[in-house]
């Protein structure tokens, strides 16, 4: 079999079924050896920051990786921005970026480019096979290394040559490495930090987003007066339907840091310290107070299920059993029936109408921060941030989670300025008939950023920095746009039309859009 | 002044004037000081790969570098695909990205990321000054830098707090480096070659398909039985209204093999010796006979007219003058009144309908090559081509060179698929009312892989690949997109009625768009 074939087994063997697609001509091997191969899925896209967000979605729900086709340097370079999401993430993603044959390259043709550089901007691992021999191996390389733990985004250079020649053997299946654990000192000191009284938080992030984590941290927070907060952008978090609901770190610098105000210990299980999203001036980078003592509980690449465990069973012994969080009853849910269509309301009905295991795909930046408060007595689901902080996310990570998971319902709270960025995700819900709600949260301006141009202290308020920030002129139609890559679409400017509308698309399959023109 | 002020004004006193953006926090100063540079315009755009093809089209056309304002490494990579293509076409390009505060960076805030890394496919000039008093200088020194000769693009790295920055003043303006000549020896060779009787041809590209020196090489041709040929895909070729009409190299392997059989000499004026766009098995890379000799008379970094002037010279001592070239009669241009919409009717009716002046960004792939023949007898005109081959240039190109040249109709010509790249070019069409009429060719399909396809022996015709290179399920309705956009659109699907909207489209301001449903 040529290499090709031999590498899509190799994937399948080690789990990873799912391919996000943007083929071009040194593509045209693989793209041939999926009628050979008809255990790997391909998911065409229109553009590849489609194909690689989709990934991230994919392997935030599967807990395994996509790969994701790419064409040459170009090809990877439209990926990045959701690749950078994807790392930020630890979402185990294989990029596999088609190359010109090993014998072409020296001639330097028109789409010859820096492919090694353009990688080693979201890939620690990169490896490009010269033979066909080789590539099989590098394929099972490339798919542990996206598993890690913790996962990241592995990327294989495939020389046509080395794709379209035969002799090829299947490798055997990468294995998944095994997550860390947790030493008895680190414990102890956690322990006796939550014995002590002092003012105390656990930060948690990434794989501690999880319910069973997080309950294990509602019953220590109850037993010793410890605070869980969440950090502010989790790729995944699972929540609502009464599972334990930690506060959740502001985005802004200046809230975060009243948050944090007074701590005298920072635990952390899956997160890193906060700082800032950005730099402003005169105010500070590291959010947490400069005297807080911050012990690294659990990282990124831990069991922190297992860590957390661990802890609650040395507190036991030293501070009697921590009561079990009780889950909080499920409080009543009412949409909105009239009014203008504020964020607020966006987000009560969103918190009213969302079904059980929905998964909410979240970048809705200014608009959205209500949903987020108003799904907390949701029914059970998850919620997927903007983790990297590269807007055009959100509808590449919904059409993936709805690919990885056929049997829920996922919602894209979506920015209008950010769905533009990576629009085309629309027609590959279409095309694969996406459960996905799309809500476009319209008020026609990038509003984060006419925020952002005060608190960074620029001076001045001119007419022509505005104009940089404004969304109008004209207005973006999403219901056309919608309907032209063949999802239906409605547009509402009311409370209660949205709400009927939610519901609407939450009942019925496939994908639907709605433009929420927001009251700004 | 804040640093950048200052380098706004470095920039206006260096021939940049124009901004094409997509801005984010750390950009704020930067947009902030528009208002106190007023001669800097700031085009807005949804999307960076807009901005940056925008950015390469204005450069092509003006002849001088515009910015493009991008948001950190993410914004960078939606990029790249597009200064890829300016890298390839020498266009002279100043990407300014904005980076986190100095002070910043050590706290691996989620948008950090190797930002070097990224550019350095792009770009061989990248700088990150480290403080307000070097930004000035640096800003300078990027734009000779993107001057050259040959244009490049050069990358400056605005960390925020350098923006911000008080005490900066603006620097000298950069000043343009002269092109290259040509020594005696070469032309000696040159003419010895022409004067020889053998079988050669002239490969024109870059700065050579400039129409004075098509001109001059079409007089030489006419003495000494010398062809000459352009290279498939010139950055900017002036044409039609009589001038010399070169041959042009064509894009298949097999075709050009066979265009270049049995010369025994290729002087290069302004292009690289041709090579073959991807491998295919068992056809060669390298496209001049084996035994071909190649003679590079200029580079891209030289002075076309300067050099093929002394070589006519040089020949009119030692075979007489060269014949002036007559300049060609126009012929009738007849557009299809009737008949299907086939691309060849499309190819005609815009030879017959290309208004005096105009600009075609050419990315119609497989649809669009009636029309470069068929326009050759237009009136005056240029054209651009895919230079660099990453799709999703058509739009933003035409963007750029509506903004250079804001009293001349530029045409898109532009492949479905293509144009679904960088779709969201169109909004900046219509806000900042640009001239641009935009023919996508709508044949539903990556048609262009289907051949592909095919050519790289990809054993296997399956449904499931095929599946990878189809857009119909569902079909794009770009009428409705453009309307989404805010841009006039009608879709037409014979030859009579697509004549009818070009003509419309070219008498009327502003943007529209035609999708043209090509009969496949």
């Amino acid at each position: 079999m040529n290499g090709a074939e031999a590498l899509l087994r190799t994937f399948v063997a080690s789990g990873v079924d799912t391919c996000f697609m943007n083929p071009g001509t040194s593509e045209m091997h693989f793209v041939a050896a999926l009628d050979r191969v008809p255990e790997v899925r391909g998911v065409l896209t229109l553009f590849e920051g489609v194909a690689s967000g989709a990934a991230d979605g994919f392997a935030r729900m599967a807990e395994r990786p996509a790969s994701v086709l790419l064409h040459l340097g170009p090809g990877l370079g439209n990926a990045v921005a959701n690749l950078h999401n994807a790392r930020r993430a630890a979402s185990p993603v294989v990029a596999v970026v088609g190359d010109h044959a090993t014998y072409h390259e020296r001639f330097d043709a028109p789409l010859q480019s820096d492919i090694h550089a353009l990688a080693s901007n979201v890939s620690s691992w990169v490896s490009r096979p010269g033979s066909v021999e080789e590539l099989p191996g590098a394929a099972a390389a490339a798919v542990a290394a996206a598993y890690g733990p913790p996962g990241q985004v592995a990327t294989l250079v495939l020389p046509a040559d080395v794709s379209w020649s035969e002799g090829a053997e299947p490798a055997l299946p990468a294995l998944r490495g095994a997550c860390g654990g947790v030493d008895a000192e680190t414990l102890r000191c956690a322990a006796q930090v939550l014995r002590s009284g002092e003012p105390a938080a656990f930060l948690v992030g990434g794989p501690g987003c999880r319910s069973e984590v997080l309950d294990t941290l509602g019953s220590i927070a109850s037993a010793t007066g410890a605070r869980v907060i969440c950090e502010t952008l989790p790729a995944r978090i699972e929540r609502g339907g009464g599972r334990f609901e930690p506060e959740r770190l502001a985005y802004l610098a200046e809230m975060a840091l009243a948050q944090l105000d007074g701590l005298a210990h920072l635990i952390l299980v899956g997160a890193a310290a906060p700082v800032s999203f950005f730099a402003y001036p005169s105010k500070p980078s590291w959010l947490t107070p400069p005297d807080c003592n911050v012990l690294r509980l659990a990282g990124a690449g831990d069991d922190c299920s297992f860590v957390v465990s661990s802890l609650a069973e040395t507190l036991d012994k030293t501070i009697g059993r921590a009561a079990p969080q009780s889950r909080a009853a499920l409080r009543p849910r009412q949409a909105p029936e009239s009014g203008p269509l504020t964020s607020e309301a966006v987000g009560l009905a969103v918190g009213a109408l969302l079904p059980e295991g929905a998964i909410v795909s979240d970048e809705s930046i200014t608009s959205g921060a209500h949903a987020w408060a108003a799904s907390a007595a949701a029914p059970p689901h998850d919620w997927l941030a903007l983790s990297g902080g590269a807007i055009g996310q959100g509808l590449p990570l919904a059409l993936g989670a709805a690919v990885a998971c056929p049997d829920r319902r996922v919602l894209a709270l979506e920015a209008d300025g950010s769905a533009m960025y990576t629009i085309q995700a629309l027609w590959s819900m279409a095309r694969e008939g996406a459960d996905v709600t799309v809500v476009i949260l319209s008020n026609r301006s990038y509003a984060i950023l006419n925020m952002e141009l005060k608190r960074v202290e620029a001076d001045g308020d001119g007419a022509r920095a505005r104009e940089m920030l404004d969304l109008r002129r004209p207005d973006l139609d999403f219901v056309s746009l919608a309907v032209g890559m063949g999802v239906p679409a409605r547009r509402v400017t009311d409370a209660a039309g949205f709400a009927q509308a939610l519901g609407e698309s939450f009942a019925t399959s496939g994908p639907s859009l709605i433009e929420a023109v927001i009251v700004r």
